[in-house]
């Protein structure tokens, strides 16, 4: 990241031994995608007290799951748009797991880690008012756009401790450490395994930290994670 | 179907035009697999009024959205795997819609008709105990084999008024009509194509009459769609 970075290019799926083309270009010069296209999208809410708390529910005892559909996936630079039917979409900063190669199916907490990739930034946008009026939040949470993943994937991050930021149009909106999840990265990978089998390249957000709120047409909203780097998205009204 | 029924092979993707290969099977002979590997399943809740009674719940005022993974689908004659986290897993008899090429996003209710391909029959396997546990869906109907959709796709169904009925070992346990249902099939895919994409082969789940009950190892459990034909499947705890 910074001036003068340039990106690599692979070929293939990113998953065990990355074959490099050679090629590098000026990161300022290409239009990054998103770094996956996950076959499902597995979100944990309430997974910090603090967001529990602002939302006046408890921390569950279990992770407590939804999803979001694959259809909601954008890239970094893509734009969120906010749909005609809801009048408060808010940002929620997340760190996304994605699942390796060959996936995972009940492995327990400690053979958790060997299933996981790499980590990545993500924004769970979500449709406030539709959440409420749903009680369900397939549709609040899954409007086309309303899941950016990115920049890419880190290999090598440690996710004890690692800041989870939000900022909208530079301003700080929300600011939390990793080391305060309900449940790990671990613990996650392993419980969503004995529910459902995760095919390489899914991904689990695992939950947002205080101080969600509003995104307006025309913010720009970032999702920063220490150790990962910055996910930047514009957001627009639906033509 | 019954005695003497046979299967034709056909070759690829079955949108648009179908090639058969000439090659026809008993269909005692075959093993069907699950007829479609949709990106999503997207389900509709409370969808018959004598279902949403029974559930102590209020008919929604729009259809009321939540999404199953794309792995918990299963074909017909594949197992029923029951969680052992759950105590009271559920049948669900359903008409399932599957979207064609190339696929649907904010179609009107008029145009919805040309966005879908075919109809299947579907069981929504709900684990009741989780589903009040959670709040949220998602793992309660989620797990592996908790989507039974099949025995094939009918492209050639009017979904108007068709009896759906689930049988457990031969007893009737659901009975309803499609004629009941509180939002047609056009209006439901003109709905969901207003929040996310559909793509072609996505599966939506239309909702359950009244009639839900448990499901025990061993039983067999059938969903039946007149016009369509018969899903079943057998039901087996887990390993």
């Amino acid at each position: 990241e910074g001036p003068g970075a340039t990106a690599a290019e692979i070929e293939g799926l990113p998953f065990g031994e990355i074959t490099l083309t050679g090629q590098r270009w000026a990161l300022d010069d290409v239009r990054l995608l998103s770094p996956m296209l996950p076959s499902k999208v597995v979100c944990v809410g309430r997974n910090y007290a603090d967001h529990a708390a602002e939302q006046d529910a408890e921390v569950p005892s279990e992770p407590l799951l939804f999803l979001k559909p694959s259809t909601s996936v954008a890239g970094p630079g893509d734009s969120v748009v906010l749909p005609d039917v809801s009048d408060e979409v808010e940002h929620e900063a997340e760190l996304a797991i994605v699942i390796g190669f060959p996936g995972a199916r009940k492995v327990s907490r400690e053979a958790a880690p060997a299933s996981i990739y790499g980590y990545t930034c993500a924004n769970d946008v979500t449709a406030r008012d539709l959440q409420r009026k749903d009680g369900q939040w397939a549709r609040a949470k899954g409007f086309d756009s309303f899941g950016p993943i990115g920049p890419w994937i880190e290999t090598e991050f440690d996710p004890a401790d690692a800041e989870v930021r939000c900022e909208v149009n530079g301003e700080v909106r929300q600011l939390g450490s990793t080391k305060d999840m309900v449940f790990d990265p671990a613990q996650i990978v392993s419980y969503v395994s004995h529910v459902m089998t995760l095919l390489p390249g899914d991904v689990i957000m695992t939950g947002t930290p205080a101080g969600i709120g509003p995104l307006e047409s025309g913010d720009s909203v970032s999702v920063s994670v220490a150790g990962i780097g910055t996910l930047t998205n514009k957001v627009i009204a639906s033509e």
